[in-house]
């Protein structure tokens, strides 16, 4: 139940868009050996003056088509398993969509696995170990 | 103060999105006893390519029309109160605005009350037992 | 890093835009002094029916220009810091962007640090203790 919300500058094609979804996915699946069906994905275009990225913070090298991740994670995720995950991600990015590595800001939110429901109003992993 | 957030697909018309709030504030306000003018919703829509749902995992039956539903919730609400909102939210989505049961991906985002501004920049539910 | 997420009504200029991410800018950096090229900040435009915003709820008077701020802060972060953040960020708003002090909702999501990563695919600030 990783959920994925990618920000993105205007322009990016229907095709990229689509590369980017199953990059993120395929990290997922990969890194933490979650179903491939358990794709919750969100892509924002914004707009002239919607999107601000500094172009060297943190000693970067940014593009105009830099992107902001957020990801919604379970809140039992340790450290060595997030960082996994980010490495995934970009890799994926690079290879799948064209997104260079620098150009990947992500933020990963912590959410119990309670506060997750896939359908029907139920919190179909409250009471139970986490899986994923 | 739940924030709500429905990333939707393009094509929802205007009344089934106000449909969609007022259901949303309907099940804050019977679930959690919350004053109905506690009502902050965003509805961003998705056009193709932008909004990725699995339509089957976890044993839903997902329609093109499903979506992906983010709640700020007080970090302080317990499991029964959780279990309660997303039941009810399923619901009244279902009853006032069409929205099929298994098309609603809820994620519920704890955030502690003292996190919150109502406006003027003033934390009003610092130092406070929590009401809502 | 904190991330801005600002969910504004349609219609708003695009200088108005960057000032309102301008003024955010300020208010971290003078609030925590945070550097200026911490900088991420997305503005998502609502269309009609799609940003609800009660007009009076906690004895505001709000306009039909009033917008929701969101912001990932590090979940270190104590009270009085964030209360210094909300203010300041309300302040700069008015002054440099034209937004009504009482027009401005603030819900602030706590993340750890290490749960960020700046480009890359490393996890920059993991294992080290949190300067920003």
């Amino acid at each position: 139940m990783p959920v994925f919300h990618f920000h993105v500058p205007r322009g990016f094609s229907v095709a990229k868009k689509i590369n980017m979804a199953d990059a993120a996915n395929r990290a997922l699946s990969e890194g933490w050996d979650v179903p491939k069906g358990d794709r919750f994905i969100t892509i924002t275009e914004h707009q002239e003056g919607e999107l601000h990225i500094d172009p060297t913070f943190m000693d970067m090298e940014r593009s105009k088509d830099a992107i902001i991740l957020e990801v919604l994670i379970g809140a039992h995720r340790p450290l060595e398993q997030k960082k996994m995950l980010f490495k995934l991600l970009v890799q994926y990015l690079a290879e799948m969509a064209s997104v260079r590595p620098d150009d990947v800001f992500i933020a990963a939110i912590p959410v119990p696995n309670e506060n997750f429901s896939f359908g029907k109003g139920e919190a179909q992993l409250a009471g139970i170990a986490p899986r994923w």
